[in-house]
């Protein structure tokens, strides 16, 4: 048995108004709440110390600068790590990252329990548009205020498991979690901001989007064997709704703790590391079942292409 | 409107003894049933003219042999294939390949309304163990009677349709439905032999290996925005429990049409292939989300090899 005690660290919404140190301060409560129960990790979601302002069309590099953090921790979020570091609990947070270079990133942290940042990964799958899409109810415009990360699916060792990170739109992607599971990951921890309804089909609302949600995460979490911590942010943003969604999945794909509010709310599971042995040595024992001589275009080709030699 | 109306026609159990004129009446009646019901193209399971004969341990090649079809069509299958060719219905279906090689396959074809074949595709995530197992419950010995595929993951036209074929074990590898996306499938074939207890674990039981079957396949319609359609081989074969667990999958991962017993039984859905066109245009528009320079692992790399080097 190698329990780690995982703590979903879900936020209700955060408004375009909503200085850094009130989204701390919250932050920070939720960390007390972790540590009275017995917390040894708590996941944030994506971006969790603002709005999700890729909803906000913006022009003005300042204006879009004003959204990031040029170093981590830093002022505003020092008051986290140092609670963090009292409690003995690690953590995972996502962020927007400015780097001294002028690249931008949509960034998730993993500390370990001295409050040290032992693990960052960068996220790769950016949805949305980078120009002002009229078609769409509202703007998603990630692939305008971002580049796709550059650090690949990095796997870390931390409180003796090996744990990798994911960012919102990565959880629908196998290819994510199985470059992770190449790495015998043992613990995902993934934070999202979901609009409730699909902006290009208003008859896609929030159960779709959950069920889609937690299929994506269920089948990464069975197929590779491993945890998978996927936390929301939720709830109204300036008018715009974020779907909840929060769960703790086993390596069996089933979820063993769910989210019941749209509010901040700490779910709490105790994981075993070891639950992943058994999945990982059988049926997903990779060097005995894959046969990667058939998966070349996986690696070698982005978009599709018919055997007609059309494409799309 | 691209309607194909699918016929996913479930087998109850044969039993060692039955001989393969008596299966193919049962396919037969099926096919009669899917005439009736308005079916454009049918679909039967894995191995669907005789038992699952990888349970038993054989070690003279002419009584394994015996289990293989040597031409397809042949005696034994020639009135299905005159009766869908009779109804214009096309077939699906897997049974176990000997090449005039010698070489051993399972396989699974699709033919077109005329009857002629149009399609192969030969198993490539061959489950279970090449020698007698004394820990397991059962034996499960496909990796001893046939070698992996060696045709890829093709995708083939079909009634104005991109149609590909999974077998059993491979609806667990998104590797598998991702090289079929790679090649804009919009329509799964899918058979399987599933038993309803784990050889190597007794806990894990039908409703856990029905959970993984739908998980498995629903995140492989979505991921690819396709059709899927799954079709078992179920009941009690020569004391040996099969999983029930036939479905048709649509696009956006939702079940549409489930089995509801362990017998001969005939699943109807009519499937748009259209359906499949806005996952494939937006948040599954491969190449403008794919990121292929961050999947190297997954086409180099078969098995697990940590940060720190080990392996398993």
């Amino acid at each position: 048995m190698r329990e780690i005690v995982v703590g979903a660290a879900q936020l209700g919404p955060i408004q375009r108004a909503e200085p850094r140190a009130a989204v701390v301060a919250r932050l920070v409560a939720l960390l007390d709440q972790a540590k009275a129960a017995g917390c040894d990790l708590v996941v944030y979601p994506e971006l969790c110390l603002t709005t999700f302002f890729p909803r906000w069309f913006m022009e003005d590099q300042a204006e879009v600068d004003a959204w990031f953090e040029r170093e981590m921790p830093n002022a505003a979020t020092q008051p986290l790590f140092d609670r963090a570091r009292e409690h003995g609990i690690a953590l995972s947070l996502g962020y927007a990252e400015l780097t001294p270079e002028g690249r931008h990133f949509n960034t998730q942290i993993l500390t370990d329990r001295a409050g040290r940042i032992v693990g960052k990964y960068r996220k790769i799958h950016l949805p949305g548009h980078p120009e002002f899409d009229p078609e769409r109810a509202f703007q998603h415009l990630e692939k305008r205020y971002f580049e796709p990360g550059d650090l690949g699916f990095p796997v870390f060792r931390n409180m003796g498991a090996w744990m990798g990170m994911l960012i919102c739109n990565d959880r629908r992607w196998p290819e994510a979690y199985r470059e992770m599971g190449l790495q015998g990951v043992e613990l995902v921890l993934l934070g999202f901001n979901t609009p409730s309804v699909n902006s290009q089909n208003a008859g896609e609302g929030p159960e779709m989007r959950r069920f889609h949600s937690d299929l994506s995460v269920q089948a990464g979490a069975y197929q590779n064997a491993t945890w998978v911590v996927s936390v929301a942010k939720a709830g109204v943003e300036d008018g715009h709704p974020l779907n909840a969604g929060t769960v703790i999945v086993d390596p069996n794909g089933v979820i063993v703790a769910r989210g019941e509010t749209e509010a901040d709310e700490l779910v709490v599971h105790p994981c075993d590391m070891d639950a992943t042995v058994f999945g990982k040595a059988t049926i997903f024992d990779f060097k005995r079942h894959r046969r990667i001589e058939h998966y070349t275009r996986i690696a070698s080709q982005t978009g599709v292409i018919r055997p007609d030699g059309t494409e799309r």
